[in-house]
């Protein structure tokens, strides 16, 4: 075939070894003994970055490190008016996750580089970027936020969550970020010099697996409302002497909380509105465990997500009403403290036909799918950078050691993103 | 009035002093910073008892070290063939515990034994108990189960929950008791020479300064089933991209799990059952705990105490079919694990009706109320030594720094153990 015309055709077996090597160079550099840990803005980041950095310049690839500490690798296009095509995607990981959440995108990205034939009509670029993950600040995207000027200068002062004597801020310029240029929100890239943004990611749902699809092409990304802080406030007692009138116990007014948003939930979703809802964290208070006192307080992170502005709106304010209803039937307060939020993000629908027609072309059995976590590609769309997401069928979800992607599935994925990046621009 | 017969007479300015100086000094000595802390089978305790000791020696009374480390201070009687009368508490208390807890039991004892004409007609015993709180071996009442041969061998191994280096052999033995005579379950004390057995307590819940009486007298003491290593076993998934009906969501199913049994104790309760039932601890992993990750599992205790076996034993069923309700609805396994199980003990009805008479005639204002907590005359109540307990008013419960009991109330109290030591047998 063509090596200019969109078509799927396999990658070189040169290629095919580089990208099952780097796979597996990073699971035995980053293996922690339980799974992957590649902290946001740790060594462990960084060190993967300069993996592909020198694959990269190996190939003659010309590379960037921008103020965020993004790494851009680039292959120069012919014409330099042209807007460039872009892919891109993380490296940080979970604490103890899996090896393909990020790095696959990141791998699948320097294939098409190194695929491309050369010279290119238009640049390509490929972002590989720092800190998406929020398990280490509690805030998602970093890197890709600073690229947009979209990096809220508050977030430096951020704990990390596991060591809260490290600030983002710090460390941010540990690994070579210029804390100050981020904190100024100056754009590290304008969004007109992108005809287009596409990003390959494992499925972190069970649905591809249960349809048997190895491919997904995405059709919008989740915008979510997030408390990461909340409270249930009741009242420490004796749990053998306090009759239940006289009880304010947190467990039970959280328990509740909770029960009352799962109906809620299970209401919405019969509508047929797009919504899931998670308490990801739900603990007494350790320094006061004991079996025999009623608990005074259970601290909880609440989350819910949904492809729709008004579901996500809807959602929160159901979520204060139930509170109320707590505070008055159970005496126990419900504080959600800070709330934030990330918009949802539709992908390009023409990018989204082009993806189809290429996998009906090549008979690549595929779907279209909601993405339900957040990925870079919505900040990029958000932005105003057309943007596209293939999806790689994944077994077990993702943020946990046991992601089993099949490295076939990987390579139909990765050629849908070369061909995609190679050719979208030519769709919009 | 006659020094002999019951009428609750005031005590002596002296002894009234003595009593306030030994609160005090035993405040002074156990404070940690924040509460009062006297470890079971641990120094601060050993101190304590030693205090109490030198008080008896000095005033002419006899005085005995069990094998289990247990102090018995006795006012020999003119009839040796008669049953002795006996009093008693315990002298350790949780960590940052209040000064009431336990030590107005072995106060109040001390001024009644003090306070006895002498000679007596029938021997008067003080047990002056070890290791009463469960705070620090997971296990209540080994003095007095020791006392009547029940102490369990196996409780040897127990570890020290803030010390786990430390077993409770080790900790019996460096307090000086004879550990190989304790596992032999030889009994120290035989449940037929003792006549009735009287502890005063402060009230540990909030009923009595709700109803604003002082006194308290006690009809029975609530046993209890507890499981304190309970789980709650889903599967962990992202928090973004597995839809509802695919989950198994930990923390929702122990919720809906307290929600049920919420629903089931509220209905005991409008039945007139006696019931109290409380989720102490109940936790997501905070090796795993992340915003966004559906939890996999939490961990809880779950307790639950009545006056009545046929109660607990009910609720216990009941606990089993929501769990398997559980399992079938959310796809979410309860396992409770091991149960560990304390018998409800009566008071006996002859001594309560005594004890009421007398606050009648001295129109002392008094109420009759179960205990929610446990205490050492559960031990002598189910070894068939004829029991009785006092009731103390107290605010903000037990087992905290706040604990607030009024000395004028303490003084009624003592009055009435006194009394009740001194002629409660002529009621059996």
């Amino acid at each position: 075939m063509d090596q200019h015309a969109p078509g799927l055709a396999p990658f070189a077996p040169a290629l095919v070894t580089l990208a099952r090597d780097l796979f597996e160079a990073l699971r035995v550099a980053h293996h922690d003994g339980v799974g992957i840990t590649r902290e946001t803005y740790g060594p462990g980041e960084t060190a993967a970055m300069r993996r592909v950095e020198a694959i990269a310049v190996e190939a003659g690839l010309e590379r960037a490190w921008d103020a965020a500490g993004n790494l851009r690798i680039t292959l120069p296009g012919r014409d330099p008016a042209l807007p460039a095509a872009s892919c891109g995607s993380h490296l940080d990981s979970v604490p103890q996750g899996g090896n393909y959440d990020g790095a696959a995108g990141v791998i699948a990205g320097l294939m098409a580089l190194l695929a491309a034939p050369r010279p290119q009509p238009r640049t390509l670029h490929l972002f590989v970027l720092r800190g998406e993950e929020s398990a280490w600040y509690g805030r998602p995207y970093l890197g890709s936020s600073a690229l947009f000027g979209q990096f809220d200068p508050g977030w430096l002062d951020l704990p990390n969550i596991r060591d809260p004597g490290l600030t983002l801020r710090d460390a941010m310029a540990r690994e070579g970020a210029d804390v100050a240029a981020i904190a100024s929100r100056t754009p590290l890239v304008v969004a007109d010099t992108l005809s287009h943004f596409v990003e390959l990611h494992i499925e972190q749902g069970p649905v591809m697996v249960a349809r048997k699809v190895p491919v997904g092409l995405v059709s919008g990304i989740r915008g979510n409302h997030r408390h990461p802080s909340a409270r249930a406030i009741g009242e420490a007692a004796h749990s053998g002497a306090v009759p239940r009138w006289l009880r304010r116990d947190a467990v039970l007014g959280a328990a509740d909380f909770a029960m009352r948003l799962d109906a809620t939930w299970r209401t919405l979703l019969e509508r047929g509105e797009d919504l899931v809802m998670t308490f990801g964290i739900f603990t007494t208070d350790p320094r006061e465990h004991a079996m025999t006192r009623v608990p005074g307080e259970v601290r909880f992170t609440l989350e819910w997500r949904s492809e729709s502005e008004r579901t996500l709106d809807a959602f929160g304010a159901l979520v204060a009403a139930e509170a109320a209803e707590i505070a008055r039937e159970r005496r126990v307060r419900i504080e959600l403290g800070p709330g934030v939020r990330t918009p949802p993000a539709m992908m390009d629908a023409r990018l989204l036909a082009f993806g189809r027609r290429l996998c009906q072309s090549a008979r690549l059995p595929h779907e279209v799918v909601a993405s339900g976590a957040g990925h870079d590609a919505a900040i990029f769309a958000n932005a105003g950078v057309p943007a596209a997401m293939v999806f790689v069928r994944n077994e077990h979800g993702s943020h946990n050691p046991r992601e089993a992607m099949d490295f076939a599935d990987f390579l139909h994925g990765a050629a849908v993103l070369r061909d995609v990046l190679l050719h979208g621009a030519e769709a919009l």
